[in-house]
């Protein structure tokens, strides 16, 4: 017996996009196809497209970050759609309210679409499947981030700068290197990474940040970085999260950079046209040296520009349904 | 002698909307009326009409309320205006600016219309009386929400829910419950609900949160729920607003809940077709049991809907003149 | 050896506007005229204009100022641009990102122009030249008010406001009263008004506030108020930015407004048909008494109508680039 899992509908597309894990291979290259479509509306005059003229898009980001909401607005504007920014702490919850109260209320003002970040884990799936249950088809769901879970359309940006600089991945070598353990971009990025085929997968990082499991969904786990960077094709960086680090799972910043900072040094390892990613913001001189963030094998800032046509492809899709 | 309330134009129009006490029944059927109208543009794939396109839109709250602040952005957008968010609490009346200033100014940027939010009962009234003075007719002002004063677009949406599910006012008996006492929608809603001619209002609450002057209203006041609630064929349930109240007007929420808590058995001393409205947001388990907020009789999420079409028709009566 | 300033392109065109030290004065002429066509615009019944159509501005506020912002986003939003408002305290460096790592990401969104505000002098030009060295002539930046440096668009609106009341500057006697040390606005004005030929230029206000070589820059100091007022054809009033002044300054406010507070008895020693000037918002008591602030003298409002003008005329020229 299987079960559905609520973001995709009865006929195989998207309803919500919640999690990477899970979604077949040819969905995720029809997103990044579609994606690719847009890359060319931010490069024209007029940097707009008709999509979803007249739907309503939600940005409702229980946890503050001004950086992902910005560009699931733009993106959203892109489209023409309307948007609200909800940054919800001290408003409603804070008179009480539950969460599916907000959902609900927010819903009965006729929304399309909810971008959702939430420091739980869960919480856009619990929003997802209650919305599935009283408004059908109608109401759809980004996860823009959930506690340690899942980040899915940073998986997916992440996804799309690969496939552009590397073309295919059925032949490449990914090293993931940081705080696995309290990483959602490193989860997205695994599921994605395994299901488009990357034959060899790694994760470097000290033990302490290192979740169990690892091996068993056939990633290599690498405590010497420069072992573990040796002739890779792709680098990804973690941001070093120390605000979400509780007690003494880390010696000094000085001390990480030692072992697990990219320098130029250890770049050299990985092969020659090895590049490098990160999801911002960055540490300089905590997780990356100043010179690899602005070295030519960095793509940082293309990853960025990936991720509004990404985003523009994951609201489209699900928008126009 | 009769003085003119400065909401309405030597013509009888609507130039701004500050109280729902003293507007004309048939304006007030006008303004759902022309709800009616717009309820369906939600529905509609493109939800926006060109209403209010190139106007100006001034959401001026200074006091914090996402939800209230949100619907009316929605609305606003909904008529194609350009909509302005100003949370006033640190910017400029920190500086030390007065109200008027503060009005003056954005009204100098050629704004069309000011929605606006004040702890202060009164505040909206005097923004209205000094636009009418400075601006003549061409500014407009819609009240969203005045200390304990009114909350004239909340009433105007709960008249709208009732005359939905019940058609005629003439043959009602209308309960509200609570906090009567700190509630501009109570107020709003027995002005409302008068005018309209409805033969039976009920105020159900304890003694310490019932307004002096209520009977003569004709206003029919009951401290017991059970008494109050039999036949009725509306239930509006006002919120616990715990932040107005000050000293020990009350025991502790559980007691609360006991005696003025809307519970299944209790409504079902009410007409078995009853209604039950809450402006929302719910403390469950304090002045509402969940299964009753969840049940079949509750209308309180198309409350929110039609809050939506109620204000598009409020800005879009105002703003076209 | 000259060094192009980097707000003017090799064409002498604008790429940004930073300060107004050094626009040459046909170039300021053409802004105040560009603005006169805009004027009408407001009083349009549809006041939009599609000249940035598709375009994206980001306004980036590192220093709250909900006026100075909601100015820019209403004039952006004439111009049928879309605007992203940024209010930088909390978010990404608080993360712990520098100022430009947050421009390159945001610009890697594809920005097409900054409105920066910031508290430290200089960064908005930092930004500019960044801007330069990785985009080219693509992105454009104004300087909304960078510490005691700039406030370009202030002074652009000052000239259009005394431009429009006294149509030739060439035969002006100007005084700018206050806390001209800290004024951004004092020191881009000095630089407009000298720049178009205003033949006397005086600085009215206590030692301890006058900033050191106004004398060479050919204005003339008073500490005497009612000298410096002596048959002026413009007053010019500045806010007394309490929030900016460390250590004792200043004797009480009281004190303050009985040596350089405006009141009708002193503006009587100007021209009788002297104009008033303040940039708001007011301090009524302390830098200017309230019957002088509404008096017709005043034209403390127009400045403000004139400013979403002057900021349409300088975001249009920038960006039909």
């Amino acid at each position: 017996m299987t079960m559905r899992h609520p973001q995709l509908r009865s006929d195989g597309e998207l309803q919500h996009l919640l999690t990477i894990e899970g979604l077949p291979r040819d969905l995720i290259h029809r997103i990044l196809d579609t994606a690719e479509s847009f890359v060319g509306v931010s490069d024209r005059e007029v940097k707009k497209v008709p999509l979803l003229r007249g739907k309503s898009v939600f940005n409702l980001f229980f946890e503050n970050s001004t950086r992902t909401r910005t560009t699931f607005e733009i993106a959203a504007k892109r489209l023409s759609a309307d948007v609200v920014n909800l940054n919800i702490n001290t408003s409603s919850t804070s008179k009480g309210e539950s969460l599916l109260d907000t959902v609900d209320n927010l819903s009965a003002m006729h929304a399309d679409m909810f971008v959702v970040r939430h420091a739980q884990s869960g919480a856009p799936f619990l929003i997802a499947e209650h919305l599935n249950r009283i408004r059908g088809n109608e109401v759809h769901v980004v996860n823009a981030g959930d506690g340690r879970h899942a980040h899915p359309t940073q998986g997916l940006l992440d996804m799309y700068t690969i496939r552009h600089h590397k073309k295919d991945f059925t032949s490449l070598r990914v090293a993931i290197v940081g705080d696995i353990l309290h990483s959602r971009v490193a989860r997205s990025d695994i599921h994605a990474l395994t299901t488009l085929g990357v034959p060899e997968l790694r994760a470097i990082g000290p033990r302490t940040l290192m979740p169990g499991g690892l091996e068993q969904m056939g990633v290599h786990v690498y405590t010497d970085m420069r072992e573990g960077l040796r002739d890779v094709d792709v680098v990804i960086m973690l941001r070093l999260q120390n605000e979400r680090m509780r007690g003494a799972l880390l010696p000094s910043a000085q001390e990480y950079f030692k072992h697990y900072g990219l320098t130029r040094e250890k770049l050299a390892l990985a092969r020659p046209d090895a590049i490098v990613m990160h999801p911002g913001p960055m540490n300089r001189g905590v997780e990356i040296e100043s010179a690899v963030a602005d070295s030519a094998q960095a793509v940082i800032l293309q990853q960025v520009t990936f991720g509004i046509a990404v985003r523009m492809a994951v609201m489209s899709m699900l928008g126009a349904q």
